[in-house]
């Protein structure tokens, strides 16, 4: 069993996995950057060292002085969190040569679910369903219009070096598309040194949906249900969910068995994400990637099935197998994630860093928070503006809902702005409580308004 | 459906009333004597209102203040949380007479069972276990050594009017019991203006176990388990759990319907309590007594049932029928209570009433904190001590005990004493780890050393 923990990572991360190490009396060692000198996960730590300047590359991003403090405290393990080092291959690979445990799945499958085509096609190889489209990068404007006429209008000319909104148009008829192409391969090539595009129907309505899955070294993967991701402001998730409001049973075990797939085509172990579209108008779900680290919105999986997901990434990055069968794994009520920001949602969601002068989080039945503030801590504008995550749970979404209200309602926060008054209005929007929205909707409602 | 409701006491329990309000759309009156003006539940309700003075007497304890601002703010419900009126039959009456829901079980109820020796009498006739002992009070000292001889040896002698550990001796001989008799019998009169004392068998050692039942007013009585609250200094409670790490499954059972035909005896509604006698040498366990309102320890309930029994005791109050079953209830995991008071654990455990300066209370999964403190709030000197209920779930004890070990020292607060740290070595204490403790663990053990 793993005996010290490196945590690559600050922020409320950082927290969550000093407490896991605490509840298993694991010793946590944290690093920090000089602008987080006075960051909670500093405070918490068994030990704490600096790691380098505000600059994110210089400090969270740099293998040399992360493996040297791992090496000098002697750790055993490193784990990530997410962002930063989470899905760098070539750091997993680093631990691997330093003989440090890397609490993560192997750099192999990091690589392969890292890389979008090859992705795609492991995928399509394993039996998981996935957008239908072109196979490997389009050769000639013939053959995409050839496969446009086949899978139908609209499609969606991507970037196979492209990623995180970049290099991607939605073709509506042949003449977007030819335009589109030219276009496309024109600002990949420039933007990324590789003119290569693929075409994939363009899924105009959909929910996103992902599986989290659990695996161990030994050959066992589970699934623990899904997670509603729909509501997200410029593919930024704001709020999540568990159940999906709009999962059948049936669609659920389709694609919590899918996901199974997908991370035994890599041979995964660990903590990983499924990421699906769902076309609910056709009760049909695709592949759209795979996160090979913990998601933000893991809390909400954690409440509905008792699974304590950091304690089981470290329990199969020791080498022990799953705690549990898929047949254990049992789903119980609702619970809801807002991400509670420093921005102003009356400015256009404009960062607020600054002094947190009050801070006193909800509490009470059915309340959960993360989160690394506290009263007086000055938040750095260097790195994400996440200030805590509030998780409610309930009997029924409902009651999920009505508690986070309450919830948000009595978070205190001041000196800084945050998105509470955005959640608040988001939790009362009738579309939203109906249940019944894709990933648009923040585009279509201002609930601001 | 009740729609707005005042909540006549303070503290914690008044912010968990508003919250429950809260999640149910129900708008909260706050009532504070003077010292109370900056409180939290205060701040949180709705409306507030100040009903006195700072002694309880003036204000918490104030019938007419508290009934004229429920009836000037259009409250059709008071709930009295617990201390203070919670347990008066004469403000129960009176709310009954002002045509407003004492959210609480009827006069009447709370009569039979506050007052000792008719519970005794009502309990032995319904069925409901007894410690053998006399029948109603002592006529003389031959009755009293004939009883004795039958019961055997140790005895306890009670007044009938008192309580709260006064009026109270133990006797192992028959010599004891000659001169205790006596002496209580004078002592009893002075203090009590009743001289009146009764005999019961006198069990050594016992556990202090619990059952939590609900009943509605259409005559459904469930109960939602027990806690174990044999951690205790000077009767009073400071560490409790469910389940009992004591009891079997057979024993649960049976102690369960036991407390259902206790309520059942009074036609009891709403929300309470049947504390047992457990004596585990013998596997057998006797009616203590009924607290008729919430207590302080329900979370631990909460967490294992999934009831929110705030919620219930509204609902049943407003005229519903119980939302659940007895063979609805189910029990997951483990849950504990730490209750955190202002004192000085090193000294005796001397009250420390001051300003908080900085307030963090702990976060993260399978921890719940109730409380009513903030960064900056000064506790006054006039009531109890408590600070925050720090509650832990896991699905073992060996899980509850670990996180609630992380959540408390991660609990920041400065500025006054806490019995934070004994809290922390109860739960390290070996005897205390094994489950294997009785009432007198306290006595016994000198934790803080």
């Amino acid at each position: 069993m793993i005996k010290k923990i490196l945590i690559a990572n600050r922020g409320e991360i950082a927290v969550r996995i000093i407490r896991a190490c605490r509840d298993l009396g694991i010793e946590a060692v944290s690093v920090y950057s000089e602008a987080d000198k006075e960051a909670l996960h500093v405070q918490m730590a068994d030990e704490a060292y600096c790691i380098g300047p505000k600059a994110s590359k210089d400090s969270y991003l740099n293998f040399t002085n992360i493996i040297s403090i791992a090496k000098l405290t002697g750790c055993d393990a490193i784990h990530p969190g997410y962002g930063f080092l989470a899905e760098n291959a070539d750091f997993a690979e680093l631990c691997r040569a330093c003989n440090i445990i890397f609490i993560g799945p192997s750099p192999e499958a990091i690589s392969k679910m890292g890389t979008k085509d090859v992705a795609r096609e492991t995928m399509k190889a394993a039996g998981v369903p996935i957008v239908p489209g072109s196979q490997g990068i389009i050769e000639s404007i013939e053959e995409a219009i050839e496969l446009a006429n086949k899978i139908e209008y609209p499609v969606i000319i991507k970037a196979t070096a492209g990623g995180g909104g970049k290099g991607i148009r939605v073709a509506r008829t042949e003449e977007d598309l030819i335009k589109g192409i030219n276009i496309t391969q024109q600002e990949a090539a420039t933007a990324f040194g590789n003119p290569g595009v693929y075409i994939e129907k363009y899924i105009e309505d959909f929910r996103h949906v992902e599986i989290q899955i659990m695996a161990d070294q030994h050959g066992n993967v589970i699934h623990l249900g899904e997670r509603d991701c729909s509501i997200q402001r410029r593919l930024q998730k704001l709020l999540e969910e568990t159940p999906s409001p709009a999962l059948t049973s049936e669609i659920r075990e389709k694609m919590g068995e899918a996901a199974v797939k997908a991370a035994k085509a890599v041979d995964y172990s660990g903590a990983g994400t499924v990421e699906f579209i769902y076309d609910y108008n056709h009760q049909k779900f695709y592949f759209m990637e795979m996160n090979t680290r913990i998601q933000v919105e893991h809390p909400v999986t954690e409440l509905v099935t008792g699974v304590d997901l950091i304690k089981e990434m470290i329990f199969v990055a020791s080498g022990k197998p799953l705690s549990l069968k898929q047949e254990d794994v049992t789903f119980n009520g609702w619970a809801i994630e807002c991400r509670i920001n420093a921005e102003n949602p009356e400015k256009n969601f404009m960062p607020s860093a600054g002094k947190i002068n009050m801070y006193l989080p909800p509490g009470g039945l059915g309340i959960r928070v993360d989160s690394a503030a506290y009263p007086g801590y000055t938040i750095p504008p260097y790195y994400d503006s996440m200030i805590a995550k509030v998780i409610s749970y309930g009997a029924t979404r409902e009651e999920a809902i009505a508690r986070m209200k309450r919830a948000l309602s009595e978070f205190a926060v001041e000196g800084v702005h945050t998105t509470i008054p955005f959640h608040l209005k988001l939790l009362e929007n009738e579309v939203f409580v109906s249940g019944d929205f894709n990933t648009k909707f923040l585009e279509k409602y201002d609930v601001m308004k």
